[in-house]
């Protein structure tokens, strides 16, 4: 049991007060994303296999508790009932990997009111951070039309953390390996890279260099061709390959300068030396409008290494997520902020031939649909084991297949239109009629 | 001892094909930023002590040598010497919380070849992450004119990890309190926050919620205002402070809506009432823009309470940082690739009245010039106790009143100029003559 300090203290002095003031009836928590940021048509879920793990172990530990004691001034009766606090509520939620929109509940949470409020920060963290980068690396998909891709973006993450979540959620939608070892061996994901320039200055000469590095790796050179000059590098890797006589999975990479041109030269050298199999690499601060414009170019690539503009998401590093509070002791609640109004109840995502549509929970399914959110945790257990990165990977190619292609532009895409049921719309007329009689508002 | 997977495969590559070969000569790597993004005119440094950390415990562990044995295949020699391989070098650094330029090295390592390519990947991440963000973070500081700062960006940055960073990086540069609990407990800062809409709208009206949070916490009670209407939620504070007598740290915290006006309105409403002493604290997706056109144009806001757009810096998640070798075995070195070119050599930053000069690192001192890199370790052993955050914000402060306006502004900022020093500058052209050489051009 630990990660209760894994939070705002807003939460923990929200939490204590209801605690104190024996407040424990159930409250629904909408987690969603009330705008795609532009250059987005679509998000892939990612982040509710750490959530769902954070749920589980939710607690206080003792050193936890003494901190809230002699740092932040909790009152003995609050440490108590934060001591004996799990996680024991029921959660639904979007599988990872599926595609989904604006307004769409990604997860939802009913629980006792001070732990679903305890748990926000934390599965707010997860959810928009995974989901920000499986969304970048899914339009980095498409741009790649079937060519391979490769996470590169380890060194300038947002933290070392960071870079294990990018490795996961890229091979979440089909990036074939990661640069990063230490991913590659949690996740059981392919491991991938060659050589840096700083390989090639440390030798007398490239020859020398390429000589060396295929001499130790004759299974899997890549060689970085562009540390002096990229034509000559390819020739320079040309004359080690010969001279080594090199068959299997070789490849030249690029890693700055004009790649459309340079890669047409390299495939002609690789090409006129009887060497059609040597696989062009490319790479480069590229992103998805990078490879867009080589792949539509015919750039002679194989293969693109994504970094960091991926691995941050560069043009759009965060989501407009909020965690709303829908339900409370089985009242509907809404806030009422302009512009930040919410629907209230519990949820449902409908999908059909025409669209997505939200609804309440408990309406039947509408003909021909697919509800989204599944039940993921009951009374605090999981309702199956953990989905594997598989399982994942599966839906997303399933939900990419129908993406609408407005959705899947790189350049200005557009969301499809996510509609609101009768029943969900009447709703919030009425609660927002009472929220405006409880706030003493015409 | 352990990390040593917290790479990528290329420098485990180049790092096994080094020790095969029994190349153990002393490399110096540089690590700096190449530009500066828009909008940014300094950086502050930051990530250095986490990297020394890391340097001390540098080495692989058992199952991790294991699973390059059994999962990427490398060979009992190699796996021999990853086991024996500890980080032994020396480092040169700025310390924390200075501020810098691009193309001035803030970290540079002289060590075994191999080893010194290893912790490339982690040492970059760190850098370039932390020094992203305390960057953008004393770009606040400097909107702010004096007025409170707390970190509320837990909930959106790019992890949770990440978020214990900015937690750290925020207070270095000036921040007075952060949202994360569990960061304040690690960095032993000050924790802040109140209480969320979803508080106020568990119970049965605005008012009640009022009365229940200062009930329980009557020493440290800010008001959030703005769930339903914010004027109105502003009467029922001062309702609330009226009827149980509060004194201590009053706040009312505005989340939503035109900021300035709901201030002022705010503001006369609480001054009404003989309530001077309550703060207004602002929130809700601000960034340094925000907090300057609201300081510039006088809207009564004592705190503010800065989020994601700093927590990821949004305008510019990352760094052009790189990590060059610039000297191998006493030769210096450099890239010739030309929009990536790199000068030679072990090199020290000069700071003097007329700004900052990159020289080598064994130039003596211009007159009444600074040095800003100091020895941070030798031999593998730190050269003093970490240095804590105290300290960094010290320096911070000396070099944020020296920094030029132009580098300060917030609109479109400007560095200062960084100059080479004349050897440098000759060293460059004769190791460039002799790269050609190498890579057989003319």
């Amino acid at each position: 049991m630990a990660g209760g300090l894994l939070t705002d203290l807003y939460e923990l002095n929200m939490a204590a007060s209801y605690l104190h003031r024996d407040m424990d009836e159930p409250a629904t928590f909408s987690l969603f994303v009330r705008r795609l940021p532009p250059g987005r048509g679509f998000l892939v879920t990612a982040g509710l296999e750490p959530c769902l793990d954070f749920l589980e172990r939710f607690g206080f530990e003792d050193d936890e508790l003494a901190y809230l004691r002699d740092e932040l001034g909790f009152e003995a009766d609050v440490l108590e009932a934060f001591h004996e606090l799990s996680f024991t509520g029921d959660v639904w939620a979007v599988p990872e990997g599926r595609i989904v929109y604006a307004d769409e509940p990604m997860l939802e949470i009913t629980a006792p009111i001070a732990v679903a409020q305890l748990v926000e920060t934390y599965l707010l963290n997860q959810i928009s951070f995974q989901t920000t980068i499986a969304s970048k690396a899914a339009r980095c998909r498409i741009a790649a039309q079937g060519r391979d891709l490769v996470d590169f973006s380890f060194r300038r993450t947002q933290g070392t953390d960071a870079a294990m979540a990018v490795a996961r959620t890229t091979a979440m939608v089909g990036f074939v390996a990661t640069s990063n070892v230490e991913a590659a061996r949690r996740h059981g994901l392919r491991a991938a890279g060659t050589m840096a320039h700083s390989y090639i200055e440390s030798f007398p000469s490239e020859v020398e260099a390429f000589r060396a590095f295929a001499r130790d790796f004759p299974t899997r050179t890549t060689f970085l061709v562009d540390t002096y000059d990229t034509p000559n590098g390819v020739r320079n890797a040309i004359e080690v390959i010969r001279e080594l006589g090199l068959e299997d999975s070789l490849g030249v990479r690029l890693d700055s300068g004009d790649l459309d041109g340079l890669s047409r030269e390299a495939r002609a050298l690789l090409d006129g030396a009887g060497l059609p199999h040597v696989r062009i690499f490319a790479s480069g601060g590229l992103d998805e409008h990078d490879i867009d414009r080589l792949v539509s170019a015919g750039a002679p690539i194989d293969a693109f290494g994504i970094g960091t503009r991926m691995g941050v998401s560069a043009d759009a590093p965060y989501l407009d997520s909020v965690y709303k509070l829908v339900e409370y002791d089985g009242r509907p609640v809404l806030k009422l902020s302009e512009a930040k109004a919410t629907e209230p109840g519990r949820k449902q995502v409908y999908r059909g031939v025409d669209g997505d549509i939200v609804a309440l929970r408990d309406e039947p399914a509408p003909d021909g649909c697919q509800p989204l959110l599944v039940q993921a945790m009951q009374s605090g257990e999981r309702t199956g084991p953990p989905q594997t990165l598989d399982t994942a990977r599966r839906l997303f190619e399933a939900d990419l297949e129908h993406l609408p292609e407005p959705a899947r532009r790189i350049c200005d895409p557009e969301s499809p239109e996510v509609r609101f049921s009768d029943a969900l719309e009447d709703l919030t007329r009425e609660t927002r009629r009472e929220a405006l009689r409880r706030a003493g508002l015409p």
